[in-house]
């Protein structure tokens, strides 16, 4: 693999003050919205080659190259940069942390302007079409007003959907990766399961935990545990721990962590808490629960025939959270209003994970449709 | 459907005492073991026709019959009374609440005789033969040596297994349903997360929580509702709860309970954590991770080739916790080690819980395998 895009820094843009506030889909309004983001490569002078990431429910805006002094790259670093398939030496690529995040963006743990201390459960619910408005605005800041591609995994993909729907015209092209239009009961109940993990831990406040002693660590380290065994396929779980014992032969027999899939989850549970805010996670799994783009098929329909956008639908045999079956069904809706489609079931055993992971077939679908995009567009 | 077995009363027996006491499979001993248990049918002149049945992780004595003043039967009714598969007009049946529990078995809320305090945490962990031992010893007290089968699901098919292995000739036939002999990572994983709800609650204070204003209600109820996410299949809770919004129309947009399943899940979480000990779950959910009953084949084969139980081992396809994989894998080693098996997938829309349905396919299975028994015994 060639070397990625190198140092990259987080900036900040602020796309909504008082005298130009944001509006949501529910009505309610932000008086100040800052937006956390990375750019990679450069943009060309027709600005035609901007590729925006949108990303996953525990992502941000850091999703390839290194921080000054990190030693981990960017959450996605192994499908941006030269010769990659978000290829920087040809693309210009945005990724942004979304509105509710806690990674920059604004969202529950930001400063309620109107009180002056954080939001929490104050801050209004987002749904995906927020999270795209946001992004929308801050390319208008760059100075964006058509992208070659949304590209998304997960919520990102429900997010490149949205914006494919709602602004048609905008996007030549929306990768939506391991993604799903519509949440299962199944779905419903996990989120469900992680939301009274949190809310129900006592230091939990009612989401006023910020600047107190304690916050909802345990509640959100379990949340992260039971969203960790959804992204894993039970093969790769297998595969990666079957029954071992940790540092040791035999087992113990005891209620500490003795299998290594214990220390697994728990350490996944614990460093999570490290690095997210317990209410932005009830945000965005929220939203997610919430999401249903086709509730409404005369909109999407009379949408689609606006505009051009080619979908390309990617999903991952082994993954149980959104199955090849979301994906398909994502696929028929479109296809049913009109949109031309293409979609792709990857074989690779990681589960729902899998569209974090170098996988040949994956990447080389996801190359080859933004090459072919590309090169309509005219983008050397 | 015929009538039930009617109105029945759980009763006591002590089966260790200090003279007496009762010797874990760790070398822990109890100097005091009651169980409780239930008995529908009559033992016949020959004490040929009993049935244990053994309980899952959350069940009890009461598998059958009304008590007194009740609305609702045991929670196998369907499958015990007169004319039914566990036919007691034919058949002794015996239910007994396993070692650990918390339905009137010696358990973790249990009085410690040596501090006059209950066990909480300082109660030995207990492993599937320990459970099977504890039966034995009250088919003792009721003067019985022999079983026509022992059966049950999920857990409950583990300690049947587990019986026919090490008790060769005690058993004519062995009914593992819905079972495992190999909890998978993921199982683990499951049951790690529900254990940290648990231990992590505040109000589990270490175990030694009885007695006091608090009781790890939050942590039990988190760990039922993941529970019971894998309990049900995919489907069922499609067709279940889909995509319904609870006592509306439109969704409520916030984060208390609003779609159907939600609010499934909290009544089913709530109103565990009025019938169960939070102990109990963390005793009985390790009992499952660590077995592992053909861990030794040589004593397995050994065992096998001393008597000769019929095993019927029984999964269903939509079953996810224990698919029929995990069925498989112990008709293989039962028949590697020279045991007659007869193995059923059968099909059902239930997941994991079908063992709890009447199902057609099922019910005539488990009918014809003990009638198969019955008349081999000469049962009339």
């Amino acid at each position: 693999m060639p070397d990625g895009v190198g140092l990259v820094e987080t900036r900040t843009a602020v796309v909504a003050d008082p005298d130009h506030p944001f509006r949501l889909e529910n009505g309610a309004t932000l008086e100040k919205v800052e937006v956390a983001y990375e750019t990679y490569g450069e943009l060309n002078e027709d600005r035609s080659n901007a590729i925006f990431i949108c990303h996953a429910l525990s992502g941000d805006a850091h999703a390839a190259g290194l921080h000054q002094g990190a030693d981990r790259p960017g959450w996605w670093d192994n499908i941006v940069g030269p010769g990659r398939p978000l290829d920087t030496d040809r693309f210009f690529v945005v990724c942004a942390n979304v509105l509710g995040g806690c990674g920059g963006t604004t969202g529950p743990s930001s400063e309620d302007p109107a009180t002056g201390s954080p939001y929490g459960l104050r801050f209004p619910l987002v749904q995906v079409r927020d999270l795209v408005e946001v992004h929308r605005a801050l390319l208008a800041e760059l100075g964006i007003d058509h992208l070659l591609a949304a590209v998304g995994g997960s919520l990102g993909g429900m997010q490149a959907l949205q914006w494919a729907i709602d602004h048609p015209g905008e996007l030549d092209g929306a990768l939506v990766i391991a993604a799903s239009a519509h949440l299962s009961a199944q779905n419903i109940a996990f989120s469900a399961v992680a939301r009274e993990a949190i809310m129900s831990d006592p230091d939990f406040a009612h989401g006023d935990y910020y600047g107190t002693d304690g916050s909802p660590d345990r509640g959100l380290a379990i949340a992260r545990m039971i969203g960790h065994i959804t992204y894993l396929s039970e093969e790769s779980m297998r595969e990666k721990f079957g029954r071992r014992i940790q540092d040791s032969d035999a087992p113990r027999y005891g209620f500490d962590v003795d299998f290594e899939v214990e220390s697994y989850l728990r350490y996944q549970g614990t460093s999570f808490v490290e690095r997210f805010d317990a209410n932005t996670y009830l945000y965005l799994g929220r939203t997610m629960d919430y999401f249903e783009p086709f509730a409404d098929p005369t909109y999407v329909q009379h949408q689609i025939a606006e505009g051009d956008t080619a979908f390309l639908l990617v999903s991952f045999d082994s993954d149980w959270r959104f199955s090849t079956s979301h994906s398909r069904r994502v696929t028929d809706e479109l296809r049913l209003a009109g949109a031309p489609v293409t979609f792709q079931e990857v074989e690779s055993r990681h589960g729902h994970d899998s569209f974090l992971f170098e996988i040949p077939e994956y990447h080389e679908t996801v190359a080859g449709f933004l090459d072919r995009l590309a090169t309509e567009r005219g983008i050397g």
